[in-house]
C-alpha cells in the first residue's frame, strides 16, 4: 500500500520525516536548509496563530511589522547578542547591482532593529508599555536541518516589549509564558512543563529565559516556547529611555518571545501513531472527514444527498468538515488515508446508515475497534461535538500519561544516565555552566528548564555533588 | 495644535507624508528603503489581508509557504523574467560565516521557485489545478521609496495556480482580478477600473497582465493589483507538465496574482482629507470611538457607567469600539486627533446625554455640521450599525464621483496633454510599446490599462494616428 509508513517504534525519526512528507505537511526545497510549507501544513499552522494571536491580543498587545533587514552594526551593539548569532547569519552585500556599504543581515530575531525604533517612540513614563508582536519570517544558517523542527528560514511571532520598570518587564515575560503552555495544553493538547532555562541555555542577551518544553513520542525534549526578560541590555543598547513622573531619565526594561512553526513538529511528534498523524480537534484542519460508501447509481444519488445535508448541517454549527466523494478511491483506502492524514473524526454513510437514521462513527484517537460507533442522524452534531471535545481531551490525557510515565527522579549519576537514555531525569543540580557541560559531554542530555513551582530544599547536585537549591529537568533535546 | 497637516490640496505629498506619520500607520527604518509597519497601519492591512483571504479561500484557493531565497540560476531561466528583475535584487553572498557557492536572491517574487516545486507535484491531469497563495514578505531593491507606496521590502499576497488549458488559466487570472475589483469597491470602498496591462506595463514573462488601477486624491493613478496569465512560459523554464487523459505529456499553463501593503497606501490617498485619515468602517481598526464629557468626579461617573455599557452593546453585536478616556487632554483634543486618524464614528456622551437618554453622534465622512446628530440611547446598536453601512457606502460614492468628474476623453493630442495634467485620460491607441514611450516622455503619463469591457469600434491613435482598435486610460502613477 502506498501509505505504508516506517515504524515509529522502530525509527522514530524516519517515521517522521516520512509522515511530514506523505501527509503533504511540507516537502524539502533547492535551497538547502529551507522548508516549503503545504497548503495541509499550513493550515495547522494557521491554526497555531490563529490561537495564539487571540491570546496576545486579549492580553493588550498589537501587531507590527519591523524591516527583514538589519545593519550588521546593530547587532554588534550588544555584546553577548552579536556573539550567540554571529556564526548563524545569512547576509546581503549586494543590492540592485552594487555593493553595500553597509552588509545587511537577515533578521535572526528582531531585539535590535526594534529597540532602534522603541528609542524614537519612547519619551516619557506616559509612552509605557509598548506591547507589540511581529509575525515573521527569520533566518538563522543551519547546518543540520528537519523539516518545522530546525530549519535555516523559519515562521514565527516575536514579542518585543518595554516597561518603565523590572517588575513589570518579569511579569510580562510570565503571563506570555502562561498563555504559551495554555496555548499548548488547550490547542495543540500538549502538556508543557514551565520553567527557566540554565545560563548555558538562555537567549543571547537576555536577563533570564523562560521556556515551555513538551516530550516527544520518542521521548526526546522539544523547547516549544520562551519568553525571555531582556533586562536593560537592549534599552541601554539602543538608548530607550523614558522622562519618569519625576523627570528623571530611565532605561526601560525589556521583554521578547517566540513560537515558531517547530510547534507544527511537536503536534505530529506527540500525537502521531504507526498510521500517521493525530490531529488535535481544536487545530486540525479537517475535523471530520465523510466518507460516502455506495455501489451502482441509485445508491450514490441516495447517500450523495444524505452526505450533503449531513456536510452542511455540521459546516453550518462550526465544524470543519470535508467530503470525500473521489471516484477512483475504494472507502477501505480513504479510511487509510484520512487516518494517515490525522483527521480526528471520520464519518461513513452508506445506503444501511441513511435507511436505519444512522451515521458510522470512527475517533482517530482511539484502537480501531473501539473507536468505532454509530451515531443518531438525528442529532448527530450535538453528537459529533461532543465526540471532538472528548478526542481533544484523550489526545491530551494520552500525551500526559506518556509524558509522566517517563519522567524520573534520580537517586544518583548512575541513574541518571540511565534514564536520560530512554526519558526525562528531574534532578536536583547545582547550576553551573561548567558542571551542565560535562552533563551533556557524558549523556548528551542538556538541562530543559528549571520548574517555577517546586519545593524549596537543598540537596546536592546529582553530578557535581555540590551545593543545589533547585531541580531542573534533564533530557535530550530536538 | 499638534494635529496641523499639510494641506492635501496645496501639497498632496507632504500632506500623506504627514498623515502617515502623525496617525502612527508606519515610520522610516534606519535601513534605507524599508518601512515600519505601525501597529494601526498594520491593523489596516490585517483587514485587507482578511477581506482578500476570505474570498481565496471561497474560491477553493490554499495558503502555503514558500523559501525566502531563491537560488540566481532559477531567475534566469525565463529571459525576460531575468531581465525584468535583475537591476532590483537584493544577494546573498554570504551565511553562516562562510561564502556561498552559488548567490541567493532575495525573492522579489516567487514564481521561480513555486514553479519548481510544482514539476514535483505535478504528474497527471488528476494533480490539476493548483491554487496556491503565499502571504509572504518580498524585497526590490528601489531607489525612490514612498512608505507603503513604494518600498523596497513589502508585504504582500502572491498567488500561483497550475491549470492544463489556456482557457482555465485565462479564466482564473480573470476571476481573481473580479475579487480585487470587488474587495476594492466593498471593503476598501474604492472604485477601480479593471483592464489588461499594454505590452510595456505588463510583468517580466507573462502573455498578459491585467490591473485594477485607482485614482488618488491628486488625480494620479496607482495600480492596486495585477493578475497575470503565464501561458507556459515558466511551465516550460521549469518542465512543469502533466500526462493527460490520452497519456500524452502537456504543459501546464499558469497564472500568477498579487496585491500588496500599497493597498493601504491607496486607502490614504483616496479618502483622506485635510483632517487626515477618512477609513471605510470595514476596514477600519477602530469603527467607532466614545469620547466621554464629564466635570467633577460626579459627573465623571455616571458618564463613565453610561459609556461602559454602551461600548460593552456596541462590542458584544460585533462593532470594533474603542473609549478614549485619557484624563490629560479636552475632548477638543481627542476630536481633533480621532478625526485625524480617521475613525468613521465618533459617540460623545455627557450629563446632558445621560439625562436625556441620548448619544451625541459625528460622521467622519462629512462636513462638520452636517455629520452631526442626535441619537436615542435605547436601540442605538442598530442605529450606529446602519450609520456605519452609509458611511462605507458614502465613502464609496465620493470616490467614484471624484473619479468620474476627473476622467475625459480627448478629442485630440492636444487635449490629451492636457487632461492628463491634471485627471485620466481616456482615449483611442494603438497599442504601440514604442507610441506609448513617446506619450510618456512627452507628458509623464503611461497606459493604466485596456478596458475589458469597452464598445468596439476603429478609430485613430491619440498620439500616432494610426489604427486603434481598443480604447486605454492613461494618467500619471504611482
Amino acid at each position: 500500500m502506498a501509505q505504508r509508513l516506517a515504524s515509529r517504534g522502530r525509527d522514530f525519526s524516519a517515521w517522521y520525516n516520512e509522515i511530514v512528507q506523505k501527509a503533504e505537511l511540507a516537502d524539502y526545497s533547492p535551497v538547502r536548509g529551507c522548508m516549503v510549507i503545504r497548503p495541509y501544513g499550513y493550515e495547522l499552522w494557521e491554526a497555531v496563530k490563529g490561537g495564539l494571536d487571540r491570546r496576545f491580543k486579549e492580553t493588550g498587545h498589537e501587531n507590527a511589522y519591523f524591516p527583514l533587514f538589519i545593519p550588521m552594526s546593530f547587532l554588534e551593539r550588544e555584546s553577548e547578542h552579536v556573539e550567540g548569532f554571529s556564526p548563524q547569519l545569512a547576509v546581503v552585500t549586494h543590492g540592485g547591482g552594487k555593493t553595500l556599504e553597509e552588509p545587511l543581515v537577515v533578521r535572526p530575531t528582531s531585539e535590535t532593529i526594534i529597540g532602534h525604533m522603541y528609542a524614537q517612540w519612547v519619551q516619557s513614563y506616559r509612552d509605557l508599555p509598548i506591547l507589540i508582536n511581529q509575525w515573521a519570517n527569520v533566518v538563522r544558517w543551519e547546518l543540520r536541518t528537519r523539516l518545522f523542527l530546525r530549519t535555516m528560514e523559519f515562521l514565527w511571532q516575536e514579542g518585543h516589549t518595554v516597561h518603565a520598570t523590572y517588575e513589570e518587564a518579569e511579569e510580562e515575560t510570565l503571563n506570555i509564558l502562561g498563555q504559551y503552555a495554555d496555548f499548548a495544553a488547550n490547542d495543540a493538547a500538549i502538556p508543557v512543563v514551565v520553567g527557566r532555562k540554565s545560563e548555558a541555555e538562555k537567549f543571547p542577551g537576555a536577563l533570564f529565559s523562560y521556556s515551555i518544553e513538551a516530550m516527544m513520542g520518542d521521548k526526546r525534549a522539544l523547547q516549544a516556547g520562551t519568553s525571555h526578560n531582556l533586562g536593560q541590555n537592549f534599552a541601554k543598547a539602543f538608548e530607550v529611555s523614558y522622562l519618569d513622573q519625576n523627570n528623571e531619565m530611565q532605561y526601560c526594561w525589556g521583554t521578547s518571545w517566540g513560537v515558531s512553526t517547530r510547534m507544527v513538529g511537536a503536534i505530529i511528534m506527540v500525537h502521531g501513531d504507526d498510521q500517521g498523524l493525530r490531529l488535535p480537534p481544536v487545530v486540525a484542519p479537517i475535523q471530520v472527514v465523510i466518507v460516502p460508501i455506495h455501489r451502482g447509481e441509485e445508491e450514490r444519488r441516495v447517500v450523495a444527498e444524505s452526505v450533503t445535508s449531513l456536510a452542511a448541517e455540521l459546516k453550518d454549527s462550526g465544524v470543519r468538515v470535508h467530503i470525500d466523494d473521489r471516484a477512483e478511491y475504494t472507502p477501505g483506502w480513504k479510511f487509510n488515508d484520512w487516518e494517515m492524514r490525522g483527521v480526528p473524526l471520520r464519518l461513513e454513510v452508506g445506503p444501511r446508515e441513511v435507511a436505519g437514521g444512522q451515521v458510522a462513527s470512527a475517533r482517530r484517537d482511539a484502537a480501531r475497534k473501539s473507536g468505532k460507533k454509530p451515531l443518531l442522524r438525528r442529532g448527530v452534531v450535538s453528537e459529533v461535538k461532543q465526540l471532538l471535545s472528548e478526542i481533544q481531551q484523550s489526545l491530551h490525557d494520552q500525551a500526559l500519561a506518556f509524558r509522566d510515565s517517563h519522567i524520573h527522579e534520580p537517586a544518583d549519576y548512575e541513574e541518571f544516565k540511565e534514564i536520560v537514555q530512554d526519558g526525562w531525569a528531574y534532578a536536583w543540580w547545582c547550576g553551573n555552566p561548567e558542571c551542565e557541560a560535562s552533563i551533556q559531554e557524558e549523556t548528551k542530555a542538556t538541562s530543559r528548564n528549571i520548574p517555577l513551582d517546586q519545593e524549596a530544599g537543598e540537596e546536592k547536585c546529582i553530578h557535581c555533588g555540590e551545593k543545589a537549591v533547585e531541580r531542573a529537568y534533564f533530557a535530550r533535546a530536538y
